[in-house]
């Protein structure tokens, strides 16, 4: 068996994931990450290791006109020749504010309600450590705090991000196997799961880039390449051309180490709460400031991120800044008695103890 | 007031540092940065804000001929002009190995002796914000886990390194107060203090190398370049000539940003132990593995390294692989009963436990 499928099925048992009788989705975008991925678990599944109901699905963002269009067709065919069931979304996404963001936000809207419609536990992507490498650079750069050096997680719970209206988006699903069927009508009885599905990154940990490459290579299969990732106006194309090249000149073995720093941050930090910052504790409605003086920095920092995240309904544009000024006017002398928060809140300090006030703070 | 003096002196409160009646010693290269911190300090003495017996500590390492040798008449002609006391340390830098960190570890030996000689309670050192942002990216790049993304700590107990021995060094000391008076002779009846002194980094947090030259110049005061310091065979050099200023192109405040990302990293791993790897938990002489699985990998890797630290009598030489390899000795049914330590001594598994056996491995 080949090297690469060997890993993959070594790092499949250790994320736990299913071996038979379950439905996953497998994002492909017609890259080599996401073809490699793809026929590795066609290659698990002809050799009985896996017996899964494998879904690939293709979100077309339609942001390369006739270039978009030849990826949905490249995927349309491979999975017409190798017998894949395959999931076909088109996207509109808005041009307003960053274009990256809302064009993954609406593929993963498309993911997740794939999942939904399949009833399948997992969605996973073919994020490589090269774009682990990348990720932890980005979030260096731009200042993340030590939660972005932490990269993207292996596994994580798949939710909608709520962060986009996505309501140009159509999901035209294509199912080669059972032609023209459209999954949500084929499986109207069962009831949808209750948990969301987990988003897995089964190559994060383990693959680089040019191992997709060749394996893609050795099986004879063609991938396509993004022009977009030749677009320099892109910082992370920019620190995939330029940051990591220089980098490799000091280390040659930088991704690889770029990623195994990413991992020992996140086992540092710990899973991240599924429900987010609320990290499950029932909070007080007000917090006494000499029990907030005995704890260390970073359980200071969680307790005042998990109890503002439960009385104000969510850390939504709550950065470290304000954070900060809420220690501040706990423990400064000089500070004033309220802490305002950006969107809406406030914190008032009195009698030895912090308040949250749910108002709309005027400008 | 200054607003480079003013910063100085809100950090030294800060940090908790002394106002009157003791000794301090300061660490000048005759650089910007040594120099900007001598004279604010004088400039704060001046005008009675601090009342200290304030000493500058000069090594000459004598790498660099007759320049090495114009630094240290500089330092001398201004401690004169400005009646600063000055002690002079001449190196012997070993030339084998890292030469970098073997003048390094003669500099710290040559304070340490100092600051032990006039039983001084603090070495400062006029680090900055940039040589934290380049030891943060010197320590990513080459892996050193999370302890290298702390970066330089602000405040940490001052020992003998141990890892060089520094026989050629002669402390040579100069008091142009009392001239030609030995220290070590003028203090014979002070008892040394059994607290070894701290070695404190005041402008690590706040200040930029553009500040300390600023300051210098506007104190009309010239300062040396070190032509080290273009040297670019050094790493550290490449960090601060190339890429830097690639990272700058990305966010024009990363030094800033990655300062302060060390700082966070710092608070988030707490303070390091004063006595080192070994926490101060007295640790059993075996360890179970069955409470050892019960902790998160963080905490695990800690108990590790204490345990081994109290029982080895150090961590030289032992890096994250090799802690590692004992979570494999006692987690892994594949792994074997042993695993070896580089140097010396390895850890055993038998009956559920760990027990550490000192003995030196053969090759």
């Amino acid at each position: 068996v080949n090297k690469f499928v060997l890993n993959l099925i070594t790092e499949w048992r250790r994320l736990e994931l299913p071996f038979a009788g379950e439905t996953i989705v497998v994002a492909v975008s017609g890259g080599a990450d996401s073809l490699a991925l793809l026929l590795a678990l066609d290659e698990l599944r002809e050799r009985k290791k896996l017996d899964l109901r494998i879904v690939a699905a293709h979100f077309n963002h339609k942001l390369r006109g006739r270039e978009s269009d030849a990826d949905e067709d490249f995927v349309k065919d491979l999975a017409a020749e190798r017998s894949f069931e395959l999931a076909v979304g088109h996207g509109n996404i808005p041009k307003e504010g960053n274009l990256e963001q809302n064009a993954r936000n609406a593929r993963y809207e498309f993911l997740l309600s794939t999942a939904k419609n399949l009833n399948a536990g997992h969605v996973l992507t073919a994020h490589t450590m090269n774009d682990q490498a990348e990720t932890f650079l980005l979030n260096l750069i731009r200042g993340s705090g030590l939660d972005g050096l932490a990269g993207m997680r292996t596994v994580r719970e798949f939710r909608s991000g709520g962060v986009v209206e996505n309501e140009g988006e159509t999901a035209q699903l294509v199912l080669p196997l059972q032609q023209s069927s459209r999954i949500d009508s084929e499986t109207p009885s069962l009831p949808h799961s209750s948990t969301p599905p987990l988003l897995t990154r089964p190559l994060l940990r383990w693959a680089k880039r040019e191992d997709t490459e060749n394996y893609c290579r050795e099986m004879g299969v063609e991938f396509r390449y993004d022009t977009m990732n030749e677009d320099m106006s892109f910082k992370r194309v920019r620190v995939r051309k330029m940051l990591l090249p220089m980098l490799k000149e000091f280390n040659p073995k930088i991704v690889e180490t770029l990623a195994k720093t990413a991992e020992l941050m996140a086992e540092q930090l710990g899973t991240p709460s599924p429900t987010g910052p609320d990290d499950g504790r029932q909070m007080p409605k007000e917090l006494s400031i000499q029990e907030l003086s005995r704890l260390e920095p970073p359980q200071l920092r969680q307790t005042l991120r998990s109890w503002l995240g439960q009385h104000r309904g969510g850390l939504r544009s709550v950065g470290l800044k304000h954070i900060r000024a809420i220690e501040q006017l706990a423990f400064s002398t000089k500070s004033g008695r309220v802490a305002e928060l950006p969107g809406f809140g406030r914190v008032r300090r009195s009698n030895g103890r912090l308040s949250f006030e749910n108002i709309k703070v005027d400008k």
